[in-house]
């Protein structure tokens, strides 16, 4: 995630349940702080998304990482 | 929360445990579809925190909630 910000200044995942959001929360609190020690600051901004999986509908968490 | 951070400019959540990160996540995003109405744009920095409890160290997520 790291990465992928360094690069194109922003990221985003999706997460479907808690476990999996808990993830990717942990991974942009672990990604901030690489960053964070080359002077690049991130925040994200969580919003809910419906996707389709299996032809049913369920609603996954979206983040957006961004530079803040 | 929106009403937390329309009075005070910013909020404060720590979670412990993915179901309480979810719920957390959840929150942010729903007040962040609240306060979008007003015009106000909210973002969020999750970092880990330390916190004792019941004497045993615990890892905690502490969500930062400010305007974006």
């Amino acid at each position: 995630m790291a990465g992928v910000i360094r690069e194109a200044g922003h990221a985003e995942v999706q997460s479907i349940g808690a476990g999996a959001t808990n993830q990717a929360i942990k991974a942009v609190a672990i990604a901030r702080s690489y960053l964070q020690e080359e002077g690049i600051d991130i925040v994200c901004v969580p919003s809910f998304i419906d996707v389709a999986i299996d032809e049913e509908e369920r609603t996954a968490i979206r983040l957006l990482i961004k530079k803040g």
